[in-house]
């Protein structure tokens, strides 16, 4: 495969993940902005935009860089798909600096909405850049969203791992993306409930900086007074990996080896991203 | 085909369809307890939530074990496409454990936000778990509910059946698992006010299993005292025979055989899944 | 192409187009019944079953009859695509019939909810089954539903005629039907309000006549009186005709022979069934 | 390349274009009326039907013209695309005329429920055809729809760059106009609440002069009564370049060159026109 593939080498690689997490951001803090703050929409406008947000930083960041996104996906794959663990640090700083500059981008855009819905910037809307637990308004407390964390981040790389795995049934057609999207989609209706589907630590903590550097003094604590900021880093990394290694446990090692290329399948990019990072 | 699917044995498949099932459910009553519980939503996110964890549960399974995930489907591929006898028990078994499994894990994630929207855990929330005539609150019985079963899962298979056909114009490169969740969405939307659409033994039992053990002392009966339980298992079964017979009648028996392998059609998994069962 | 595709004779085409017409109608005018009578979803709901109905009924009987599943289609290609003219009645009819049936079973598993909603079945709940002017409460008169079946009728088979051209750009991998659906869905949220985008004779005659002889008396006027029924039927057939003149005039006449086969495009079954029509 | 493409000529290419955009409007000014004369559907309704309209138009036109369907798009392309300098005004005369007849149509079919709702055709109903800053009710002045429509058309040309770039993971099988649409639905979710995401000078022009002649004697200025017409026009063509322009510097040049064909990939036909303006 390496002759069709090019490397754009770790340049490419991290500008590709922060291009690709910006899009991500652009769409998913721009339609919580626009719900919360406009009043235009509601919870399951948020559940679209944002996963078709991740179907779009897919296809932007695709093939130069695999398009983790996601530092705990980068994590999990290292752990179980033989990413480089080299690139793990690298590939989540560029993670982050996406949605650092994509919630600057929307926190500019939407500055006289946000300060009209509220003008003090309090934790009313906060949620438009970073989780709460229970949204900040629900019964839920700090364990009821670790927990929920880590089983959310679970499933996520449980299906990514699915519908990626060459040896599996993945989308092909390059389509990938748009079904990666719609298990984002489902997660934000069926995983929201405790602590807004983080899913994600540069997701969270990106835009929770951003935010935090333009007003809002309270950013890092939760409804309680409690330094929540922690808890959408630490959970989502290790839910990914248990998500990823049940998958290992209880399909992938049923299905033939990844080494045996089928004849009619289309490969997607990040199926090419994974076999190359098992070649380290 | 031998060539290219190691069969996976036994123990495999039903990983497989414990595995797929599971995923199927955590989005599936999470996304009912996320709207009555949280009352985050409404009836057409259950129905988006719901069909897509279809096509998750399914795109997980596909490759091992055909990704039935259900009782009524397994029982309709013996009867009509010569799906082994033997191992329907076992199927059925490990598709209910699955949905068992993943709804405990939504009890226990969804502890709070059930217990402050349901304190004594009653019918209230049962809905979240299990179906209902009418939904528990709609002026339909047990009768309406058992003829609702067998309608809306004779419309199931039906048309499963011509999206797996070979023969037919099934989706290609590998897409059939998302216009699979897409017919379940519609079923939400359509067919979803007699009974809750359980329209799968495995989906509704396993959850009402689960609810039972962890508080709802109720789970087994309906609104108005009857032992409803069995509804949702027996009605589908007979449906999804009826629906799979109609499609062989009405359909089925026009097309060219399937022995006729067409060129430039990509075959699903599914496909294969059932060419081999012909073979069994 | 002959040697792929076994013709399957009149009688598998006739049952192809009433199956497929049978499962439109079961989604179609099953949400309805779930959002008027039961109050069960919202006017989006209705759009998204409906277009989900003709994605699922076109894969039904796309490979047997080329799925039209409309007389308005059925004609429409006999004028421009050579389909044979001796046919158009007799999928006229089985179209007819398979939106009568579905219509019937509709009504019967809905017996409850209807007349809850409607005790006396009338124009209240008509619009379950059959169109009306304004949907029967907006300020349109039979003019004004009229002149809007003609332009909603003529962007359908405008762009049907795109989506199924292979000298155009195609979706392939038999993927058609799914987005031909999409069109659908996109027509019902934004040419829904003068008549209830019927578009289809069948699809609005069918289950009129099915609820006029289940006891609403009333099913062929509309809200003034009027003897309405024939609106839905005349208006869509001649705006079908209008609508593939025009896709021909401004795209058609621009693009490549289909007589040219081009290299690496799946065709789709429609395709094919349109290109045996010109042969036929 | 050019055996399989016959070039239809500037006449043909002008018509797709004119065709295409008319489909698109023929959805979008109707969905918008439909909600906000007829009361039909929320602004989801609006996003869905937009972004399934645009999918639409560019099936009509994609293999005649490449689909532009906007004056943004075609300007960007010509900056860093190769597309013809010559043919930039043609295009988008055609895309701003097929808006006016589309809207035309439209505010034909709809009088009846546009003077119902709104008698005087005043600002109420103005959104129907043509955008306002802040929506023409929140507290957005024109500097920030102004920024906004910027950030929105960058945002809008930076992933088409990526759904459409053969050397990146452009969706095959002819799907690319799908994933386009949702890009478009992701938009007008989140990036709908300073300016009603225009991101398209035709788009907004054509019905605004529409409206004008058919009655809006207040078309060209906001709710402020500033001349507001320009800048839905000026500032999506400045964003377009800017995110064409972006997507080169972060993605396109780690991307190997599009001259170096892959295996296994299908050209859609967007790609085949920009690999063919390249050679211009």
């Amino acid at each position: 495969m390496a002759t069709r593939f090019k490397t754009p080498g770790l340049v490419g690689e991290l500008a590709a993940e922060f291009a690709g997490t910006m899009i991500l951001i652009l769409f998913g803090v721009g339609v919580v902005a626009q719900v919360a703050a406009a009043g235009i929409g509601d919870h399951d406008s948020i559940a679209w935009a944002w996963g078709l947000g991740v179907t779009l930083g897919v296809y932007v960041a695709a093939r130069v860089s695999g398009a983790h996104l996601n530092p705990a996906v980068t994590i999990a794959l290292a752990v179980f798909k033989g990413f480089s663990w080299r690139k793990v640090a690298p590939y989540s700083i560029a993670q982050f600096l996406g949605a650092f500059v994509a919630a600057l981008i929307v926190r500019w855009n939407y500055t006289e909405v946000l300060h009209a819905a509220d003008p003090g910037l309090t934790i009313k809307t906060q949620g438009v850049f970073s989780t709460l637990p229970g949204n900040g308004t629900l019964p839920v407390g700090e364990w009821g969203a670790f927990r929920d964390q880590i089983i959310g981040t679970a499933i996520l790389l449980f299906v990514i791992l699915a519908l990626t795995d060459m040896a599996n049934t993945a989308p092909a057609a390059n389509l990938g993306p748009v079904v990666i999207g719609l298990l984002v989609v489902a997660i934000g209706m069926a995983w929201g409930t405790n602590a807004g589907y983080a899913i994600n630590p540069a997701r969270d903590f990106g835009p929770r900086l951003a935010s935090f550097l333009t007003g809002y003094g309270g950013a890092f604590r939760d409804q309680t007074g409690y330094l929540y900021f922690w808890i959408p880093i630490v959970a989502p990394v290790i839910g990914g990996i248990v998500g990823a290694g049940l998958y290992q446990t209880l399909i992938g090692r049923f299905l033939p080896s990844a080494e045996e290329p089928e004849v009619g399948r289309v490969p997607t990019p990040r199926d090419e991203a994974e076999v190359e990072a098992t070649r380290g």
